[in-house]
């Protein structure tokens, strides 16, 4: 049996304990005869809990004790997760992160460090919950050069675009609707502006190619500006309105961009709805590949943390060799990323014209305003030529 | 440099050659420094291509040299496939197949056998083409009890379904249009009669139960008796035909089967067209997840077959776990399986009702006839129920 520690008994923690403990006999089959958390490392005690013996509360106890070869980090946030993950990896235990933060920020140098200490730091859960796609990215798709990944790696932006596009509600309501479900959190700003699935689309494209990719370099737009008006637009166009991570590879090296799109019913992700996130692959002989599931929530999130707590159980002395330096990667300039654009002016139709040519004009029924669809321009082309109307609102459109 | 050998070199063994070549450099940054094919075992030769001077026509060259690691395996068919694979893996090298023919038949033997010798026996490629699908279900849901894996496994018959749904065409005219068009063979049988996804999904529900599942044991009906009139009930019923492969885990244990279904526009799969395939897989704690690609295609499944020698090459001294036993798993009676059937029969109303009870009538505008959908009944109680009707056509309704 092997001996493990979950550091962060919130809902992810706890979840992976309760996946240990459902599915104990089938693991245990497939993890060199099982799994059994021996320490719970948390602030807080837990009467009552099944672990409630398991609780410490000094990360010392666990980087001490040799019996120790797993090590689950599901506390959140960079610090002090990063300095108790090193102290785990210094010692020779496997660890296996949810944690998305760490990951995008320090992950070349955590798994570096894993190399040399001949251990494993997997780190599945924190892009997509439980769809599989750091694995296969870094074990299945090795074949290839990925040309494109895209995503919709936020469940709780794309359950309030889902909901606006089916109820034509506006932005704030739907935000409250998802506050009372629980699906957003009270501070809803790492979601609804983007930046959770920007740290995802940072750690894919690491992973893509190879070398650390910041994410505070990352052109980043979040939905907040999206209105039930847009919506409506989206339908007479047949299109609906998703919230995109993506990285394209180009003349100029790799794109990334997260900001949201209206992507037409051939598109992959455009029946990906509710809280589920989904993963769009293009390689350059596989072609186009998707990978689709639960982009969050308790046990599908926990599912991935276990799957990595079995993959190391069957790895104890084998590293598994993950391709991301820490040399940086330069993105491309995004003032040259080519796209076409759907705009909303209380400009005339004329000046339209004067500006952009041969627009395609969309009425959606709204007084005032027209909407046009514009060829596809580089986005430094866009903004200088948008700043000649007056805009109300800007969306992208994806194929 | 790693050195491997390709046996066959038709569509996919020269696919494999080509993606070697193409992401040359990708891979060898990936597969401790690179693969390079030293033998191509054919009994025809190929003088003016890049191999030419690989060929041999002895297996026993491979055998005996010591510096060939990994063997490819894209031979088809299980003699001489078997004989070969089964020496490539005495002589202590690694082996990658395509065949899901071999798999299906001999799987849990060459597993045990790569077991025994600690090399690897992988098989990406033999299910689903270029979707990662048997890596993902090895080491990705390991976490889970696998309740249900449905697939539409078959590009060549998912290409006719969506022709005849968008068209109105008969069988005939796109079989013949598919062998037109290189996606169905001269013998179409193995593909129209189900019997090729009927090898896929017994690989899947071995590799998700851990045991041998025989595919002569499931239950494989194809799309030969499907018609323009039963699309034209379908599209009626907003609904789509598709060949689903599937397992699902019941109180009397796997219940395996292939079969036209009618899946609703809700049902993960209904937007897999064309010559796509893609898999769906319950997990008990993940919930709901699908692997979507390229399902077939020279370079797609090439792209598989390449990432399994990337996976060897990083695994050269450390045996790949694959839980698949030799030990034989009995189905579940399939008389006793649940489903929802649709049903076209020259009886009147009344003769239905007294039967079926409340049945669900379709009025699809077709003369003489009349479709309607069941309750929720066994197979055995439907054999019964509908033998006292003039059943023109059936089709059971998925999700």
């Amino acid at each position: 049996m092997i001996k493990a520690a979950v550091m962060g008994y919130g809902t992810i923690g706890s979840g992976v304990a309760e996946v240990l403990r459902i599915n104990q006999d089938s693991i245990a089959g497939k993890a060199n005869g099982g799994i059994e958390v021996k320490y719970v490392l948390d602030l807080r005690d837990f009467p009552g809990d099944p672990i409630q013996d398991k609780v410490v509360h000094d990360v010392n106890i666990i980087v001490n004790d040799p019996e120790i070869q797993i090590v689950v980090e599901t506390m959140g946030g960079v610090e002090p997760a990063y300095t108790f993950v090193k102290a785990m990896l210094e010692a020779g235990k496997h660890v296996t992160t949810s944690n998305k933060a760490l990951v995008a920020d320090k992950g070349a140098e955590l798994i570096a460090l894993a190399r040399e200490k001949n251990v494993n730091f997997l780190f599945e859960a924190s892009v997509g919950g439980g769809i599989p796609i750091i694995r296969p990215l870094n074990s299945s798709l090795t074949a290839d050069e990925i040309e494109e990944i895209t995503g919709i790696l936020n469940g709780t932006t794309n359950y309030m675009m889902t909901k606006m596009a089916n109820e034509g509600l506006e932005f704030d309501d739907v935000l409250k609707d998802a506050q009372e479900k629980g699906y957003a959190e009270k501070d809803p700003t790492a979601d609804v502006e983007g930046y959770d699935a920007c740290r995802k689309i940072a750690i894919l494209t690491s992973l893509v190619c190879g070398r650390q990719v910041d994410f505070q370099d990352i052109h980043t737009e979040g939905i907040t500006k999206i209105s039930a008006a847009d919506m409506k637009y989206a339908k007479k166009m047949g299109r609906a309105i998703k919230l995109l991570a993506s990285s394209r590879k180009t003349d100029g090296g790799y794109l990334a961009m997260v900001a949201p799109f209206m992507i037409s019913p051939e598109h992959p992700l455009y029946n990906v709805n509710d809280v589920f996130n989904a993963v769009f692959v293009r390689g350059n002989v596989l072609g186009d590949a998707m990978f689709y599931g639960s982009g969050a929530g308790k046990l599908p999130t926990a599912s991935a943390v276990v799957a990595d707590m079995v993959d190391i159980a069957r790895h104890l002395d084998c590293h598994i060799g993950i391709e991301w330096s820490s040399k940086k990667l330069e993105l491309a300039d995004f003032g040259k990323a080519e796209n076409v654009f759907f705009v909303r002016t209380s400009s005339g139709e004329d000046t339209i014209r004067q500006i952009f040519g041969d627009a395609d004009v969309i009425d959606a029924g709204i007084g005032g305003e027209i909407g046009f669809v514009t060829d596809v321009m580089t986005e430094d082309a866009f903004a200088e030529k948008s700043a000649k109307l007056n805009v109300i609102s800007v969306i992208r459109v994806g194929q």
